[in-house]
């Protein structure tokens, strides 16, 4: 195995990453920009059908979302506290939507005076509660969809219900006097198979037929969240491919009766532009007839690599050493005394033979899912450093 | 199952919590000092042969770090940034020693450059650096323990070397102008099985013979680690019992020749003192005949209970309502978009029917490995806060 940083960056993008880090202290992640908008791009010309709702938490920087605001994209929102980044960049509230079906009473309320009117539940106590602070929004059901199981960072069953319970909310919620806007459904994040948004669009449609035949309501919305994959160490399809085969799939069970479509994507904007900046700290054999090496890095799961977690993510390692060398397995490992600290032990690294402490490994496709997810000072280590170019 | 309340604070203590928190808005930590206190106190009664070294990695907190050190403990230091916190209070680098076996060579100038002496090491590539950057200091090295196998946190293989390995590294400390000081373990963290000091204790034993009579090597010094349980939901030892026993297994192997023993509690010493108040945000079930409600609190992995990871750590969750009603299994998650933040789901706990929004669930043992453990800011929630009473 080797990393082509050629299949990551343009010439012009590595060099510039290169000259930005080189005099700077490791660990620390560099995001560019243009690449973030290079994806947004892609996707709406990939899936001009539908509307884009950032997923915030993926990567809630302002630069960042400055730049998709620019963009024209709309922001899925999973908590006040991005909700008042957002309110803090005049971003208009009609262009958010509150994705996260766990919430306080007081953080409903809190959105609805925000002015932001569309929301996602799963539960009736949710429902309430969004009928009592939300009066007259727009409320999408979300359903389980199996596809978590073909998912690199699965979803579980924490969010969603059954077809049924979704049938019964969505009825209850014009009964509470909002508006039945549609389904969610999450195919699963990193879904690299795409038939994980068939069999869940065809759920979908099942449901907007029984609520018209039996209780004449006309759903108007489907929002397929987010899943969409970006580039890490597996084979992925383009996102043109995603893009036409999505709509393939809506076509054959809506026709021309299209709703409305919106996609969450979170990852997909922002993992590809991030790099992350790592040093080997150490290299040791623990035994006189050790047949694999521990590589410790001074970035690991609590600095910003938590979804490390399970090895589910394989972040493709960069090392200008890989042309050169003889490679061997390796374990790899961060800098805390605490082992659950350990990135990829099962799936052992093949990487060159040559590396010696000091030599900088690059954590590509780092852009989503890091610099927020790592820990306050675990062990003491400060937060990951992060700069947008 | 009940938690019983009294189990884990005095009627003052609980009182002076419930006053303290009732106003406040949750989720928040709150840590009690006197208990803290209680812990180093019974420690030192049931191992007088044993130096304390607090890891202050469990929580680095400074009124805990003050209060330790004016009760006379040594500091056991995980990186830079917690000899720099230490520093900070005026506390004396002859009570620290560098346990961390991974490690910069600038960081281990930094530590002698500081005054400290101590050093544990596990590798060739480390035990050089040290050579270079801490001349003439004591190293201890450190071997695998098995009881990473019972431990409810396991340690796996990222720490320590093979015992053959560690005979060897004691013998490069030596001709590198070290002093090969002694041989350090750690029998696995929250470990309730006192067999696993037996069996690491006959492996020192081995290797203080081996280097003795090969070397001419006299080891001086012990050095056990953590690993003394706290009360989680599972039954423990007394500290005095686990105290006993290892001074017998110290007794059996070493007889009069009694070397330095050193521990390094961390768990052990502030998990007890400290409980996590947080709030139910929505009760669900997820289809018309699910057996399991889900709870969710504003508390989560993220946000603090990194160790409920596969569910690793159970804590105590005391609600006031355990006395009046019945019980149900619960699904237990926290408040983000993410479903690997699910702290109990194939434990499901059993937790009152009654329960409802807005209530309050106590965390309780949480004064460790939590408020250092959470997140900058996933899905935009703010890190812990936390309070020393």
């Amino acid at each position: 195995m080797n990393i082509d940083i050629n299949n990551f960056f343009t010439p012009q993008e590595w060099q510039k990453i290169q000259e930005f880090s080189s005099q700077k202290e490791t660990p620390f992640l560099v995001v560019l920009l243009n690449i973030v908008e290079r994806r947004f791009n892609e996707l709406k010309e990939a899936m001009p059908y539908a509307d884009i709702y950032y997923a915030v938490k993926a990567n809630p920087a302002v630069e960042i979302l400055q730049l998709l605001d620019q963009l024209g994209s709309c922001f899925d929102v999973a908590s006040v506290y991005e909700l008042r980044i957002l309110q803090s960049l005049n971003i208009s509230p009609e262009r958010m939507s509150f994705g996260n079906t766990i919430k306080k009473s007081k953080d409903i309320k809190e959105f609805y005076d925000a002015g932001v009117r569309l929301y996602v539940s799963d539960s009736e106590m949710d429902l309430k509660n969004i009928a009592q602070n939300a009066p007259n929004c727009k409320v999408l059901i979300r359903i389980l969809a199996e596809g978590v199981l073909t998912a690199a960072w699965p979803l579980s069953r924490k969010f969603g219900c059954s077809q049924e319970m979704a049938y019964d909310l969505l009825v209850m919620t014009r009964d509470l006097g909002l508006v039945p806007y549609g389904v969610s459904f999450h195919p699963g994040s990193q879904q690299r198979e795409i038939g994980a948004w068939d069999s869940a669009i065809a759920k979908v449609k099942y449901l907007y037929d029984m609520l018209l035949e039996s209780e004449n309501i006309k759903l108007q919305c489907i929002n397929m969240g987010g899943g969409l994959p970006s580039q890490y160490l597996d084979k992925i399809n383009t996102t043109k491919t995603y893009g036409d085969e999505i709509k393939r799939f809506l076509t054959d069970d809506f026709g021309d009766d299209m709703p409305r479509i919106i996609i969450e994507p979170g990852r997909y904007m922002v993992a590809n532009a991030g790099v992350l900046i790592s040093e080997i700290v150490l290299i040791a054999r623990k035994s006189r007839t050790a047949l694999a090496r521990w590589i410790y890095t001074d970035i690991g799961k609590f600095g910003g690599l938590m979804e490390t977690l399970d090895e589910s993510i394989k972040y493709p390692i960069y090392t200008p050493k890989y042309a050169e060398n003889d490679k061997e397995k390796a374990i790899i490992a961060g800098p805390s005394c605490d082992s659950v600290d350990t990135m990829y032990e099962d799936f052992q690294y093949p990487l060159p033979l040559s590396l010696e402490q000091g030599d900088r490994l690059y954590w590509l496709s780092t852009g989503a899912y890091t610099s927020s997810y790592c820990s306050v000072n675990f062990n003491g280590f400060p937060p990951l450093k992060a700069y947008y170019l």
